[in-house]
């Protein structure tokens, strides 16, 4: 399969590359990094990657920003920058790059655990996840031509650790070689419409 | 209890009102009906509402717009609807309704069934609802002052069913009344972070 991998040089990113890599030809694509850049907070940037990339079978999303801080602090402006970034980037990878998609080709977006198990300075996560997770359920039903698309919703991983321990206290971490496990059930499954939650 | 009910003219706002009015003072808001008029899109508009209304207990919220349509003809803008009325709309209720909130107030959001059981043009419902669920179990972990936060994501009504039918074949409508129920369950209860599902 040809494989469109955004972020991929990312701390999932480069394990999904990892686990994908030796089976498939993988587009490397991120925002300074890779075969090709992009950004996906820009429509016009996201529409002038697939017409350099052509047709694939297989698009695999690991980025996307949100706000993290103290809801005392945050009003609608913080929010507006998860919704912009890593909610309306992924929906626009799919509304633009579903015509450039093969028939059975598969979208695969990265959400995160703390929709459903939240932390503190993470509202706007929490939203931004549930949200990807929902679209994901929601536009599954209505894709034509064997087109599909999952969501893959990791807890922290061991290699973010480091920067994000404070956050996370008390998880249990989970190498991202395990993660991108959950995007190779997606991209080389058979389902549509569900969050793979490795965690 | 003083209880703003935001979209008291509605098909669940009316049954909202039934249910709480009998123990409590309810003031009834709406676009263009009620006591009191705020546009949610308008964050002027909601900031101006709760300076009219004062001091309060609960903020019960039964409205909210998305875009329904064919996924294969929506874009950015159509879902730009839903982010921008029944989502932030509903989440700048509470970002600037706890100025506002006395101690140990609670807000109460509606989302609805389509985050869980996707439907044909349902597509922006499922992110928007799903989104809405998410936040309250985000937010509701940082609210200070005993402050609550809770979501209804009710089935279809039957009272919509004349208009929604076509939309919602196969599932089983609840009166509006019972629907109600989950919402005073929200204000006379003590849980935060819930999503209430009445089905
Ligand atoms: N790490 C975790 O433990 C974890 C757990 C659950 C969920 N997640 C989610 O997974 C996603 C990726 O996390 P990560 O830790 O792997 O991120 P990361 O290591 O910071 O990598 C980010 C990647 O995204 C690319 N990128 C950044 N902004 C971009 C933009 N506007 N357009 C296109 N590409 C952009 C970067 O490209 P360049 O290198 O070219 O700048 C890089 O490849 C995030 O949404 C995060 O919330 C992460
Ligand atoms: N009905 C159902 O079966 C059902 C099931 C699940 C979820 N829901 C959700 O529940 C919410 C309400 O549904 P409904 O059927 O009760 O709606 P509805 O009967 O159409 O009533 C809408 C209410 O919202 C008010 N309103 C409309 N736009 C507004 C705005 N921009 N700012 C402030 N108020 C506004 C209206 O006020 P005016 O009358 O003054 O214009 C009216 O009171 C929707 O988000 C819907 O998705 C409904």
């Amino acid at each position: 399969m040809k494989i469109i991998l955004i972020g991929a040089s990312g701390t999932l990113g480069k394990a999904i590359d990892a686990e994908l890599a030796p089976r498939h030809e993988i587009v490397r694509v991120g925002r300074s990094n890779g075969d090709h850049q992009v950004d996906i907070t820009d429509t016009a940037s996201i529409r002038r990657l697939f017409e350099q990339v052509g047709r694939f079978d297989a698009l695999v999303s690991a980025v996307g920003k949100v706000h993290f801080g103290a809801l005392a602090e945050m009003g609608g402006e913080q929010f507006a920058v998860g919704l912009r970034d890593k909610l309306m980037g992924q929906v626009n990878l799919l509304l633009i790059g579903r015509e450039f998609a093969n028939d059975g080709a598969s979208f695969t977006f990265t959400s995160g655990i703390i929709s459903d198990e939240p932390i503190r300075f993470g509202s706007s996560a929490s939203l931004v996840n549930a949200a990807i997770d929902g679209f994901v359920r929601g536009a599954a039903i209505e894709l034509p031509r064997g087109l599909r698309v999952n969501a893959v919703s990791p807890t922290v991983v061991e290699e973010s650790m480091e920067v994000y321990a404070s956050y996370f206290r008390g998880f249990k971490p989970i190498p991202a070689a395990e993660a991108a496990l959950a995007y190779a059930r997606s991209v080389e499954g058979a389902q549509t419409g569900q969050v793979y939650k490795p965690r």
